[in-house]
């Protein structure tokens, strides 16, 4: 007699709480718990004084944090994992805590609240003061926030440009954010010349991260919506980067046939993107990454590969090549003119 | 040599992304998709047209609710699973989605949005129109919402009573919300008298419940605060379910007194609650109760079987059992006078 587990309404539960599990981190990223336990705060008492906090507070937002994986507890004492050591230490290089100010922002938050009606209109219920805004300060939270987070997948374009060293090269940065995808790749190319398209607001963002990489004098800026403004020609490489997913396939191919004149012969465009298989289930992240652009814009969506391809194809490119990136949940799409 | 994994921010990510899926299945339960989808709608058309809603919007909604595990998808066609068959159609008799209008109300996602203050000042900064408010609206909606999410622990106190079938029974059902604790002991015990306790308009929803189940010519009702009304005396029985939580040690205790001198002697108290291992981060779903407190309440707290048991022996109780109830999240407490 085969026995089953007994149903439960135990998934729903943790599901319909799991928005408290977001307020926890974000909490303890605000009051920068992991940098200060990483400095050695190890009770609740000591975390509690070294982030101007209650002890009451920190001894239950530490448990909860132990619970969801972020922190060891052994003996009253909390200690980071490797994991939150590495990434939500402020002191750490690979340090992606600020991530929280473009995810968990207002602007992001509120599509969710709102959900059930884009679910009925098929579209972002808040998209004229979202992401599509022009000079929308939600951009320079994403320039300011994601940098870090971004830093792998901006390695690993860089070394998947397969170009020599000392080639010169001239590379459009579309929606240049941080800029951290134009500048790892100016870092690793000496004689790359990048050209960052993005709004006024957010390219101060960018030639500050230029000039903190030591790029600056190669980092170039284009102001204004890649729809609209002049790209110039004869790029090597075009970055895409956490672009098209905000558009229709009539918008994104609009913009890549204007990509496609920018190139120069030989030249390829570079996109990253939120990939799921065509069942659209999976893998997780990708897949999930559909919802958000169905509450914060009013058209976009995360596209498999084989509708990049045919967006792609439709705008003239000739060869087009699907690379996930390892454990990254973006992808690397390497477009030929 | 050992392959470690690369670390990844994953975990990080994942979390502060659940909000999403908190979104997601609070707009599929208001649009009552997995209803609509058990009554034989399978594909985003159908479903959309069902819900009266987009078929792009249900598309992104269904393959979200799939990726969480709610949905089977298959050729384009989404399913039920077992368990959404169970707990999230509308005509299941174990319907819990109500629960959201609880759980994901605006006045317990506040606190939440206010969570690092409220680690930094160690209690909630809006429990003035919260939780510990007379008469506040948030309990007619936990009477409604919780409802179904109750039954399995109902059944339970009802099954570890322990008394004869046929025998009077004289049970004090405190903080009776939806009253389904007392309703279920009336239904099996038909020599049982139940006095509910709670705030007027939440009585309301447990009178209703009380007529629905058949009971309601035992089942009387005493308006008010828990801390303020006049009992009577004489208990076989006193439900403190989901109500110690909310406050402090010293407040449990006085109540636990005022309980103590209302039971007859051989009286015992069913406690149901949120129950932790002593090193606080574990079980998981008992040990994050205490953050919902920290958000919602002044000074509550998801208590160890240790705390209670003190509290208990300190308001004159002799003998305190720690009954886990199976799956359940929330531990069933029996103390006797």
């Amino acid at each position: 007699m085969q026995q089953t587990a007994p149903l439960t309404p135990q998934l729903f539960f943790d599901t319909i709480s799991a928005f408290q599990r977001s307020a926890a981190i974000k909490t303890a990223v605000e009051l920068d718990v992991f940098t200060r336990i990483g400095e050695g705060n190890k009770t609740a008492e000591a975390i509690a004084e070294a982030c101007d906090a209650s002890t009451r507070g920190v001894r239950i937002l530490c448990d909860s944090l132990s619970v969801m994986g972020f922190l060891d507890k052994q003996n009253n004492q909390y200690d980071l994992t490797e994991t939150s050591a590495a990434f939500l230490n402020r002191h750490s290089p690979a340090f992606v805590g600020s991530a929280i100010e473009f995810i968990m922002s207002p602007v992001q938050t509120r599509g969710f609240e709102d959900l059930t009606n884009a679910v009925r209109q098929g579209g972002s219920t808040v998209s004229e003061e979202g992401s599509l805004a022009p000079d929308s300060p939600m951009w320079v939270k994403f320039a300011r926030g994601m940098i870090g987070m971004m830093m792998p997948a901006a390695q690993m374009i860089a070394g998947n440009l397969g170009f020599e060293p000392e080639r010169k090269l001239k590379v459009l940065d579309i929606a240049a954010g941080h800029g951290i995808f134009g500048i790892t790749i100016a870092q690793k190319y000496q004689n790359a010349e990048i050209y960052a398209v993005d709004w006024a607001n957010v390219l101060q963002v960018a030639t500050e991260n230029a000039q903190k990489f030591g790029v600056a004098a190669r980092h170039h800026l284009i102001e204004g919506s890649a729809f609209d403004v002049n790209y110039g020609e004869d790029y090597d490489v075009v970055l895409l980067t956490n672009f098209l997913h905000h558009f229709d396939k009539p918008t994104c191919e609009t913009l890549l046939r204007k990509i496609h004149g920018s190139l120069a012969d030989g030249g390829k465009v570079m996109t990253l993107e939120f990939v799921p298989n065509d069942d659209r289930v999976s893998p997780p992240s990708e897949a999930m990454f559909s919802l958000v652009m169905l509450a914060g814009t009013p058209a976009g969506d995360a596209y498999t590969f084989a509708e990049l391809k045919e967006m792609f194809e439709n705008a003239g490119f000739s060869r087009n090549e699907h690379i996930p990136l390892g454990s990254l949940p973006q992808h690397l799409i390497v477009s030929m003119k």
